[in-house]
């Protein structure tokens, strides 16, 4: 929507189409969580622009209603109202695919049949469950979708226990920035069990979990939460014959979003590879910030523009109970295994001045190429305003700075915001030159 | 001091003399307002490391002793014992000045009276005279430094007025911005006079403040607080022949904080001129910042080091009442006097996703050369949080970058941190080819 809202204002005499599935637009999924934990009360309050407010701005907005197959040669596609059933077909001179992503579900024995959280009103479905009945919830898979959710069902009283089988919580982290995100959980009140497999979701005659079995022994449930990750969906585009990534499993594009050898189609969002600045290859990160940057593009060049998507660093963000987690770039571990000769450094500080009510412990880590080479990635945990520094490094990575570079960068200190020596900077001087 | 610990610490058999007119070593000048607020309790809190700890590292100090002269000739310097006021002669290989900078007071008649707030040891004066008496502050100057002594004297129960000469609070921003400032220190009960002139400042036979009298009336005031600025301390350094800027009348150093033409002679922070990236110009900023990093630089080349200091922006910030406000490079105004042909936008968004419980309103203004040329500095004002994205723009300055650069750069979201179009980015989006 976010591409169909900006080709109609680059040009209002295009007639734009839009097809989605659901009964909702334009929604911040990031938002479920804290809907779940009752920090947002109404669900409208996540929705950014109705389909109503859409159609108001001229884009003919079809909901509950699904694309099956595309005929790219005919420039035609087919509509099935999820309502009546019945089919249509649209014929278009662009076409823009932005399909996201599907919430994957873990091959355990009874996990088909859990709660997602993915979508707007499969969340209001896991509200009113919880607000039901209760008081046992498992959370499989911690990711930062698993630890917000955690966090959330303790907000509404639930005793919760999160599962994973990795040996850390947010394996997308480097093992000593991750562990005080664990240590963050478990201050809030989740059991954390790691190294651990699910091996059944028990059910009783009406489907809903009792029980979960796992390697280390029975955990009860009155609500099983997956968060395990999601995946490009693409099915309806590979169909149609676009090119789907080897690596990423997502659909490939250019940097102008267009799909290669298919003139006047564009793919957008979790659904497609993105470029990865440090790496210098295609990724498929999935991120609303990504999607909504990647919708404007397509949008633009659908509709005449020509402007460039200059690619990702996959900065990402979440707030874990007391702990603000961020990322940047590589990990030391990424780097490792992109065969990068790297060299890694956390260093402690604090959010504010030493002496400034309010001030917490803040990690920064920097990963760079040995011997004084340009920065990979960064990542911070830390309290309240920590996490938002990663934007610093964000920028630094952005333009190829050095370690070195970056200790001298001229950043704001005053006592209620900072010490007088920034975090970020700390952590530059500590890696610069090695 | 900075530098002394640096020198000691690469090298540890330099021989090192620190002198220091008054009785405190490494104190927050910064936290003052916040000691007089109550938000800090203890004088202690505010000094980093104290004279003690510095003679435990191996730093020969000598407090409230004052240099009285330099001879750079001779290699040797004089100092006075300000209790005993006994004079002895130092010899030295290496000098480092950092005398800092000398609060103004405003030419007026009883003004040269006021308390100041400057150093430590005057704002343990100050705290303790709000704490004995009355309940009518007057603050002359609307700086950022007068606006934090106006909240925190509000915080005490004072009643207070801030008065000043100039049209806006905070005159080294843009009205546009500076008028947001004003907004939250009147929502926090400061009385703010702008365009007025104070005449005189009235005493009793005590030399007790108790009116003020201005160009619109006098002003009940048990207490009068100057925060007018300050200029470089130079006076020691350019009578032992050391160069001081025309323009900046603070001292000037090469990028490596030495004298030019004496060898062997440091200089840093408030005192001295540093290198405008922007202007690519020496100007005399004053921030602790600045003089952390500077001193650091400087005792590193004076042990024997070869270390650049690569110039300043004028990144600043300050929590004003309920809102945070920051600068980086130049203001329009600034860049306008500069010569520059410069075009600015100022737009605002939210600090936390609309829908998210603390979102809160913030103004981001960036100014670029015209026609999609580089940056040339960014302002924010807004509610906690807001600040600190000062940061995010620093960077894009310190590396040359354009608007429609920055626009994409990948900056964090999540909803309890940010919207999913940083504040930033919505700037720099609404900036790009202008």
């Amino acid at each position: 929507m976010s591409g169909a809202s900006v080709a109609k204002r680059r040009d209002p005499d295009l007639e734009i189409v839009a097809f989605e599935r659901g009964p909702y637009t334009s929604y911040a999924a990031c938002g479920i969580p804290y809907l779940i934990g009752g920090h947002i009360k109404e669900v409208d309050d996540l929705i950014a622009r109705s389909p109503n407010e859409h159609r108001r701005n001229g884009i003919d907005l079809r909901t509950r209603t699904e694309v099956v197959s595309i005929d790219l040669a005919a420039r035609t596609l087919t509509a099935r109202d999820e309502q009546t059933r019945e089919e249509s077909t649209e014929s278009f001179d662009q076409l823009l695919i932005a399909t996201g992503a599907r919430a994957t579900t873990p091959p355990i024995p009874g996990a088909e049949a859990t709660e997602p959280a993915h979508t707007l009103d499969a969340a209001e479905q896991l509200r009113a469950e919880v607000r039901r009945r209760g008081t046992h919830a498992v959370v499989i898979g911690a990711g930062y979708i698993g630890l917000e959710m955690a966090e959330n069902l303790v907000a509404r009283g639930m005793q919760v226990t999160m599962v994973d089988r990795a040996p850390q919580v947010m394996g997308t982290l480097d093992a000593d920035i991750a562990e005080h995100v664990q240590d963050a959980a478990e201050g809030h009140g989740v059991k954390v069990l790691l190294n651990v497999d699910i091996t059944e979701v028990v059910r009783d005659d009406a489907g809903r979990p009792t029980l979960v079995r796992t390697s280390e022994g029975d955990l009860q449930a009155d609500h099983v939460v997956v968060g395990t990750g999601a995946k490009p969906d693409v099915e309806l585009a590979a169909a149609a014959g676009l090119t789907v990534g080897e690596q990423t499993g997502a659909l490939v594009v250019d940097d102008h979003l267009r799909a290669p050898g298919h003139d006047g189609v564009f793919a957008a969002g979790d659904c497609v590879e993105s470029h990865h600045r440090i790496l210098d290859a295609p990724v498929n990160i999935q991120l609303g910030t990504h999607a909504n940057q990647q919708g404007r593009v397509a949008g633009l060049n659908a509709a005449g523009g020509d402007v460039r998507f200059p690619g990702v660093l996959g900065t990402a963000i979440s707030r874990i109970c007391r702990y603000e987690v961020a990322r940047t770039g590589l990990t030391e571990r990424e780097a490792a295994d992109a065969g990068i000769d790297a060299v890694a450094i956390t260093t402690k500080a604090r959010t504010r001045a030493e002496y400034y009510p309010g001030a917490g412990p803040i990690w920064v880590k920097l990963v760079a190429e040995r011997g004084g080479g340009r920065l990979l990635g960064g990542q911070i945990v830390g309290t309240e305003t920590a996490g938002k520094r990663i934007d610093t490094i964000a920028t630094a990575l952005w333009t190829g700075m050095t370690a070195d570079d970056l200790q001298f960068v001229d950043l704001a200190y005053a006592p209620p915001v900072s010490p007088v020596r920034d975090p970020v900077l700390v952590a530059a001087r500590a890696l610069a030159g090695r």
